[in-house]
């Protein structure tokens, strides 16, 4: 009986993963954890949970491709041998880090960079900074059009003599707003002293900290933060896998994903079912692994089928199956060549994909040829599951809804510019902002939240958003009461 | 050692399912699968993990009449000895379906139907057909008042000269919007070629595809989708027994009982709890199986209690547990004598069951017994938890709710009544839609949103809803938001 | 093969947890369940996987002290040997209990109270009556602003003659309404005869029931409802431990904590790797048990790290952790001395703990130095995990936003009292209601949702509820919009 319960034990152990007791672990992690340890257990005891914690770099190269994550054929000597610990990636890269700080005869930064993880992780590095998202600090900051926007939303307003004025918004304010997801610039701004058991210490003070947008700008120069999606410090692939990582940004009416995700019937598979599934599986192999597609299915991770063959190969830059940008701009359209979105200019000479009117700027856009080669590539995904007719039959509803939220748009923005024609709201002409009053915020409602509601409900079928729930019903409901501002407003005036 | 490894591994087999690997296969099925486990990988495993492919319907068929999930008392011989495969089912009465077309020389179609499925579950399709949800379809598009609302909600609105435009919906926005819960009509219009390993092959072009809405009407006559509720191709009672199938048509503004479940005492208790409960076992057990129902439980399911007592029967006629209809329309009222709710005609000739002033249609309304009888028939699933005095002040409450939910309804229809009479807007008098200005969407939302979350929040005790998320807070504040647009539009006139 | 089989089904009964079958059972409880088994099986199936059955109240003070879940040091003789079953509670204190009643020659009540549950868990009790939840009922009922505020939301508004009436609520629509999470008034307003197998019985008939409000008022003058967040009858600490529980009352636009703890990256971690979670260990080990909070986590339990070193002690006084009180009033303010907050009055005589211009009434109010040592409090937590240039940060963040959002909010309030000034609206000067109108509505929501949601977002984290989920885009739009209204309505006037 005792052999049977020492077997129950092995069995557990080896089936519940390994312990990495016996992986080598460097002096210096060594010396970080004996302190940090009980200063701050939790980060350690997630660390211990890892990857990271549980196999090294030299280990980790003798996968076979499929199965492999790391994507750098070599690892510099010194990190081969050990875990990833603390040392191996707080000290990487010293002289190009600004927050590089003396700390018990180390040279360590608080700021891991994509820079770092690099190290190993270079295609994924590599192709993360072709996506939109890497670039998504300037994007916001360096576009005029949407520096009004953001200030419109996040400056705090006063009142006087029955008018309104709107202030600049503090940095802290976008920090906790836009920058929030889009990224901070985090910068050294001074050193301050902390006293510890083991002395006086002097650390750095860092602006815009703490953060992890995905476009974040860091110490070293390097966009973007991978612990976005693939959260510190237990790294998991089963977390950046399951569909509540993208919803830390993806689920709010600007961009709905999540939300559409949830209510979709792949959503409802994932709900009822994923505890069955293997998250962790590297190939991750369709119908066996799972049932129902998550975010990453779709969008990131490298897909086999029953006999091994690649359904689709990995990639972390996202566009790579994505014809249309459906969210966050005026009108929905092609997607931009270059990430960095703010370069765009329109004919009327405003930062902007399309014209107001609707009609795409082309030479900054992807051609048709380049946006089938990306749908092609996502019904890959498409057709592990379903047949041509359904595939098919789905793109074309999707297509019509992208046109059709287009119109509606469309009509919102030439009651706008009435507005701005007649004298009820003051816009481009009056060199005023185009987002502070508030039938121009109904307007912004149209695009940012309802058309863009409608066409994530149709891309992912989830059916209340293109109906009752921020869909079609608020985008038809808004042109009336924009007209009712109209009428109300220019009746005022006469 | 080995042994013990041994005995582990046949013990995982066991408790973890059996793989089904000894029940036959049918010639037919097999050849299916020789092609379309490459093609469409994720269905055939998908199918794998199905009770269809775990058990012949011959071997279903002794179990006990309770445990039993066929409800036939036979089923044709070339059925019965296989697993329910690709063939038994997509090659099922090929003359009744239009879509049937030669693949391979079988008589093969893509959309399997009811009337299919009713071969092995006759009872539980007989039943659904008596729900309003199977004639999902035509309640809607036969209804005028109806299509006046989703003209209203689906048409593109163009702009020009101050004024609007409301163009007809097209086909594919009413197959995106509405149609995806109620259903579309699936019909072939065309073939089409497409180039396989196998050479040229004809398939046909099915419109309304794809779609699983409640409703569907099919190419073989009958109405509805089984995979609506029961995904294919797992065909799981856990899933459909989970309340995320529910949520995919029943969690927008317009019927948010998913909502409302999420944060009521059950719901609570389901998040908690429900990876401890069994959701395969049929019967299902009160209180041993699980400790807190999910939408199944209160309104489909067969529950027993602790000593394998029927606590209720099943039913797939949902109807039979619901004594009033509390969404959709206008006022909360007894529900409809027949599913076919679009031949209700009130004393103003509209297709609704209450006057426009919420006095019931009495004549196509169930009477009070009946209403009684169901809800003695709820009630039962309650006291199996609850004593007589909690379920007693419930439905006191929920009685409450439904009569002052109907009266600011009333005082919502009152303002929007006046506003026509005064000319504020354009109504029936006008012949005007009734559903197309600000004003009237917002007397929509008086009741298809608000009185209706105020409702939902009663009957499963999710408070939020009926305080401040789309409840009462929106109940009144719209009233007086009603009259704000009476009295600025109503002044300009003058 | 036979022993191996046994030895595993030991094993799983081991691991699964005890069946509780040889502790012994009270006379007195035997013969409630008895016939309750039959009659309300799922509560007694319930009550049997609750902790109350599985361990003798003497057995589980043997436990260490931080182990142990029951805070008196001596159990009254005649519980202490037994189960903890349904007599236990149903019968103590009868006299104090109003709702006591002879059932089969017991004296019994439904409506067990803390006061009830004092007898083994004193500490937790008497903590919890600190707080305000514990005080929710007389705090919202003895408030004359919140009558106001409630009349305007609960009352049933009639029309005529092109003006609305708004009648005082019933009963049971605030039951179902605010006094849902507040709480009700429990009282015996007769009795009722039942018929059942063993003969007619005599039951009290209660007002307020059901309700399981977190300040109810009980029949034995008790306040609040254990059993709101430790629900009937499995009382498990699991589920008080997870966020659905907080989730009941504290997830609308008034309160979006859970909202925004779902799309926070403590929430992503929670929902994807809870399942490896142990939410029953007591104490719980930061980073072994769990690796990222939930609601109890920062407000409420007792934490221990890696080498069993106290983090924080257990706490049912929830201000305990929280310094500024960031919902429910109209300007963030330190959190009130007195969790009897409809004591306080302002210089205005209203009752509210600041101005209507926003200057807290100090002398009700917590001092600088209570909410530092209240911050420093919470700050243990977050450091387990964070280090200190993180959690100062984060805490920068937060108190920026408490400024601007209070500011945003004063920005609105001018308007209100502008639009009073004006004869716009008609408020405390014309001793009308202040939450009537349409545009004090929109002031209401300026606070109450998204003022408000702006701070949780920024407490914890989630940013989409700072920006466009009922965020900072509301809280700038509304301004607008109630500039409109001032500017439609003033102009009608003229």
């Amino acid at each position: 009986m005792k052999r049977f319960v020492l077997g129950i034990v092995i069995f557990l152990m080896c089936a519940g993963g390994a312990t990495g007791q016996s992986i080598p672990v460097s002096q210096d992690t060594e010396s970080c954890i004996e302190c940090h340890a009980s200063l701050h257990p939790g980060i350690v005891a997630e660390w211990k949970k890892s990857r990271h914690a549980l196999i090294t770099p030299e280990e980790a190269l003798k996968r076979s491709s499929l199965e492999r994550r790391i994507s750098v054929e070599k690892v510099p000597e010194k990190l081969a041998k050990n875990k990833v610990g603390c040392a191996e990636c707080h000290t990487l890269n010293p002289e190009s880090h600004k927050d590089t700080f003396e700390h018990n005869n180390y040279r360590v930064h608080s700021v891991v960079t994509p820079q770092d993880c690099a190290t190993c992780h270079a295609s994924e590095v590599g192709e993360y900074g072709k996506n939109l998202m890497a670039h998504a600090y300037a994007n916001l900051v360096e576009n005029p059009v949407y520096q009004d926007l953001a200030g419109a939303i996040n400056g705090v307003q006063s009142f006087s003599k029955m008018k309104t004025t709107l202030n600049a918004p503090d940095e802290r304010t976008s920090a906790d707003s836009c920058l929030y997801c889009h990224g901070t610039k985090v910068q050294v701004i001074g050193m301050r002293k902390v006293n510890t058991d083991a002395g006086e210490m002097e650390i750095p003070v860092l602006s815009g900290w703490p953060n992890q947008g995905v476009g974040r700008l860091n110490p070293d120069g390097s966009k973007g933060s991978c612990a976005a999606c693939h959260t510190r410090h237990q790294f998991s692939i089963k977390m950046a896998r399951k569909p509540y990582t993208c919803a830390q940004c993806h689920k709010g009416p600007d961009v709905p994903a999540y939300a559409v995700y949830k209510v979709s019937k792949h959503g409802n598979i994932y709900s009822a079912l994923e505890k069955e599934w293997d998250f962790t599986a590297v190939p991750w192999r369709v119908g066996k692994d799972f049932t129902a597609p998550t975010c990453a299915t779709c969008h990131v991770s490298l897909l086999i089928n029953d006999t091994g063959d690649i359904v689709v190969k990995r990639t972390h830059e996202m566009n790579n199956r994505l014809p249309w940008r459906i969210f966050g701009l005026i009108y929905a359209h092609p997607h931009p060549k270059s990430p960095s979105t703010f370069l765009i200019k329109n004919k009327a000479g405003l930062s902007l994909p399309t014209e107001l009117t609707g009609e795409p700027v082309a030479e900054f856009l992807i051609d048709e040829k380049e946006q089938d080669r990306r749908l092609q590539n996502l019904k890959k995904v498409c057709l592990s599951c379903h047949g041509s007719g359904w595939v098919n039959g789905h793109f074309s509803l999707f297509e019509n809804t992208i046109r059709t939220t287009n119109e509606m748009t469309l009509t919102a923005t030439k009651i706008i510019l009435s507005a701005w024609d007649e004298g009820v709201a003051s816009g481009l002409a009056q060199k005023d902002s185009i987002f502070n009053e508030a039938i121009e915020k109904k307007w912004v409602e149209q695009w940012l939240f309802y058309a863009n509601s409608t066409r994530f409900a149709s891309a992912m079928a989830g059916a209340d958003y293109g109906a009752f729930a921020n869909g079609r019903w608020y985008l038809s409901k808004n042109i009336q009461e924009m007209l009712d501002v109209i009428g109300c407003k220019g009746k005022r005036r006469e």
